[in-house]
């Protein structure tokens, strides 16, 4: 069967994630009915497997999944019909490209790359209502930067994982965190941006919520160093909300998209 | 009695407008609902003044309007007050400052600016929808700025205003029109950015759809000086919808929030 890679946008806010569960809408569930109206084998169950498994709350401008389907189709018009099935759901292929049965989005993805928006301002946000965390007070943003250095490498990130993160090991490498002070009106935009080949279950949003409290001075730098030895969930900042975070990119080599 | 000026952000979604209308949900409503809320007189029907009556659907970063309240206040108090009441409208107080009495945020205004998002892409905007006007192809940006020069200046814009606005005289000077081009995502974004000391009703919209049959290429550049020389509303393109645009700002001299 031709294999299809898939890029893809989503507002994450109606859905309780990306994966396909039973009586809740997922991107996945949305994405399968709209393949189901185009393909015989999606309208038989067929699934789609996605690099990321994105939270509930969570967007993503970069998400890939890839998909099989039964017949051959010119890339333009199976976009074209997928956006059309989509309507009026809040999600959106940007890109569509004919792939080998051997390229699979999830398996064959080298890095994620992850963006989170936080803004800092006692006024409440209106304008990125449902896109960035709000926090009231301006962060210290060098602070934030010295605390994320000692998360950048190879680790045991056991602080930083869900208790239910199902994850074969908890030594990841993270190869980036990159954190950008923006102005913002009457206030103060952050951004963080962490790249990995892969991440563990709430790893974003326990770091980001995290370096929060070094920006906050709630904590010093070395707290979180001393975190990440501790390999303790229990010496985790407090978990961010989602809805700042965004799946943005999924990198392959060689890149089907480019 | 003391006068303060507030500047205000909001989403104009929910909104038939900045104005207040009977039976039918505005800005100046809202605002003046909660306001309601601690000061007697307007609780009792007093009104407040904004420096630019957005149309439906129009949003704001940086509107301002002025109010007269019964009692002194503690600037900071009153903005949280007013949020707090505001709540769960898209609207948000970002700043305040009391003002003398001939402070009007309307009559003492020098500027005002606006910005104008476009984003051109075949799939369907989700991460910013509500927020641009999406085109499906893309816009030739040197040909929409060769066109916008013919606009800046003094001119008669009776071609590029709205049949029902009352403005005294179509005559206007319009100070810039700058135009970016930025990445989009599988796409193409372009930001208009407008300053004038004042505006026409309808006016940036009609500009905006005017030039983008230009940068379409439906248009040559200098069919845009032969419409604004004609001063006849027939000659405009095709006015475009209200979403991509925001009240980015007013200029006052002295500024009260500087």
């Amino acid at each position: 069967m031709p294999r299809y890679a898939f890029r893809v946008e989503y507002d994450g806010a109606p859905f309780a994630g990306w994966q396909a569960q039973a009586g809740v809408p997922s991107v996945q569930g949305a994405i399968e009915a709209a393949l189901g109206k185009l393909d015989p084998g999606f309208a038989d169950g067929a699934r789609i497997a996605a690099a990321g498994r994105t939270d509930a709350g969570v967007h993503a401008s970069g998400q890939v999944f890839h998909a099989d389907l039964i017949k051959e189709w010119q890339r333009f018009k199976l976009g074209e019909a997928l956006n059309w099935h989509l309507k009026p759901d809040p999600v959106s292929v940007t890109a569509v490209v004919p792939v080998s049965n051997d390229f699979h989005a999830r398996f064959s993805a080298l890095e994620r790359r992850y963006a989170f928006r936080l803004v800092a301002r006692r006024a409440p946000v209106v304008a990125d209502r449902g896109r960035v965390w709000q926090v009231l007070k301006p962060l210290d943003i060098d602070g934030m930067r010295e605390a994320a250095q000692y998360l950048v490498g190879r680790h045991d990130f056991t602080t930083f994982r869900s208790t239910m993160c199902q994850s074969a090991s908890p030594v990841k490498t993270l190869d980036e965190i990159r954190i950008e002070g923006l102005d913002y009106p009457a206030g103060q935009e952050v951004r963080f941006h962490l790249r990995a080949r892969s991440f563990l279950h709430n790893q974003v949003r326990s770091i980001v919520g995290t370096l929060e409290r070094v920006g906050a001075g709630a904590w010093e730098p070395g707290r979180v160093k001393a975190a990440l030895e501790a390999a303790d969930r229990a010496a985790c900042g407090p978990v961010c909300p989602p809805q700042g975070l965004s799946l943005t990119g999924v990198g392959y080599d060689p890149d089907p998209f480019s």
